[in-house]
């Protein structure tokens, strides 16, 4: 029989097209979690997961189904990355620094204080060390990692009371994200950490005294401004915030080359489209909470000071007693050292400038 | 003959896959020509494409095979946006602005004078309404765009002499990016349309006085501090180049929903890759410019205050006699005006605070 008359047979055909499928084109229809560190309400950090998954189902023609869980969903909020090293989910999406528990060196996945801006952090990960080396620091964990998104810079949270000197901020029970706590607690904060879903009822029955979360845009939804009137900026323990994507390194190493190039792809486009979102959107959310009466404050030189020199410290002492810190947040250091000046040319004159002008 | 008999035939099982496959998986193999506007010496931005190419042959498998060519191999580098629209090659990867003759719009979708930087562009495209805008526009030249890369806030170019008023830029012969041109003539500069590649040799030769490229990285490897020693910032015709990938419109078209899926993405692949190179480069190259002698200055306030009053002369001359202008720069303008007051508050506040830092 020749081929031009098994093609003659239509029925034929088809069963000889399905028997053959996997010689000419070895994707295999699979399905793959990802739990979110983050509620579904929070379109824009719960939606880099989405634009991943949306990205990765369209490249592949639906044959790669991933669906997105949000927190609480499949595992709480924290516990995703233990969900990961156990294969339980093939992939999270989270905040890096809430792990720091681990090991201090997740903070400097996600954001460390006085760390690197959006794009200082994204360049390090993409085309500097940090993405080789952060990878061989996440192979302990049976995790591959890539970038899911950053927020800018984010604000410095909400207050019942005005923070004018460093001696406001002793004792006041604060909310913030993981690793920040770590410098918090040497300016005599008691850092909590407390997922999204929950900040808002703490703050409103006083259980705790401030909180931040990101910026303009997210803080709005979750009504911050409702309960505590004043709103410092910059967070300066979060220059910026990367997400991140961690997959399960079996999971992701059972991949097809094709399946792998489309993870990789997906990931860089939700990145970017995430810092576009949060970019676009916090300037109405901005006016909207100055129209709601919110006081927004730059923080006092003092206490930006005392707190740079806090985290200083803090860094000294983990590069004494954590090795993988030391290597990893030393090529760090070196390559945010080398940022900082060569955005003070063109990028902070334009930008002064800018700032400077009516348009 | 039932199925497993075929099966057991291995050379028969072989011929039949290949006639098969479009059956079970409808992806073609096809090719497609990008015309870069860039010579291949040029890694940064050159090298866009090249991500983009590679990102789309590995997601398809290999069927999916674009290949770059340096200007000048299919085309001169002005000449590809003809060459799109024509339908010569599928796509092209260019900064838009060479193409304001055309109409003046094209210089929105690249730079303009103070215009938005890196981030704040790619947000108006990507999350704000410019994608959506500039795409309508492009369709009367049967061209639909897709971000491929920013090269951040360019320097402002290599000059024979010093540049201490704006008197010193009369009769400057300048060669300067496309659309910069229009504000520079109302400066009296004698603006200069010149390829990456005649760069170097019309400085050399002093048939300019004066010409600027991009930024540190790119301006060594073109050498042009060996021709030129006053090395001046910002180049505020270029706060940002967002850089294009120009796809003709029915070749897009035409593409499987797969496909079009693993452009998109592969384009916002090369959008971040492209500004964490450039990002993660300038810094040493810099440094090494600076060993060799660049006298590194920023424009004095006289120049920047003059070159701003003539843009925004220009933009009100183009709103009164182009509709496209009007509508495409009157959204542009709203969103870049939201983004300078967002940008002042934590953004600007931590970069600021960082850069008077010892680290």
């Amino acid at each position: 029989m020749d081929r031009r008359s098994v093609l003659k047979n239509a029925g034929m055909a088809g069963i000889l097209a399905a028997a053959a499928a996997p010689a000419v084109h070895a994707q295999q229809a699979i399905r793959w979690r990802i739990a979110s560190s983050f509620p579904k309400s929070l379109d824009t950090i719960y939606g880099a997961a989405e634009v991943f998954a949306d990205a990765v189902k369209k490249m592949s023609g639906g044959k790669f189904d991933v669906s997105v869980h949000q927190a609480g969903e499949l595992m709480p909020a924290f516990n995703v990355v233990d969900g990961v090293e156990s294969g339980t989910v093939e992939m999270c999406h989270t905040a890096p620094y809430y792990f720091f528990g681990k090991n201090e060196v997740f903070a400097i996945g996600g954001a460390i204080p006085f760390g690197m801006n959006s794009r200082q952090l994204s360049s390090w990960f993409i085309d500097g060390n940090g993405g080789k080396l952060m990878n061989e620091f996440y192979a302990k964990y049976n995790i591959i990692a890539l970038p899911g998104g950053n927020t800018g810079t984010q604000m410095g949270g909400w207050y019942r009371k005005e923070i004018k000197t460093v001696e406001d901020l002793k004792g006041l029970k604060f909310r913030a994200g993981g690793f920040a706590g770590k410098v918090l607690e040497k300016l005599d904060v008691v850092p909590q950490n407390i997922p999204a879903g929950e900040i808002y009822q703490s703050l409103e029955k006083g259980t705790i005294d401030a909180a931040e979360w990101i910026g303009p845009y997210d803080d709005l939804k979750l009504g911050l401004n409702k309960v505590a009137p004043f709103y410092y900026y910059p967070g300066w323990w979060e220059g910026s915030l990367n997400l991140a994507f961690y997959l399960n390194d079996k999971a992701f190493n059972g991949l097809s080359d094709e399946y792998k190039a489309i993870v990789r792809s997906a990931a860089h486009d939700a990145h970017v489209t995430t810092q576009a979102k949060y970019d676009a959107r916090n300037p109405g959310a901005l006016k909207q909470l100055v129209a709601a009466k919110a006081k927004v404050l730059p923080f006092p030189q003092q206490v930006m000071d005392a707190s740079f020199k806090a985290a200083m410290e803090l860094y000294a002492e983990l590069d004494a007693k954590n090795p993988d810190w030391k290597k990893i947040y030393g090529d760090y250091r070196n390559f945010q050292r080398d940022q900082l000046l060569w955005f003070r040319f063109a990028e902070a004159r334009f930008d002064s400038f800018m700032m400077a002008q009516k348009l």
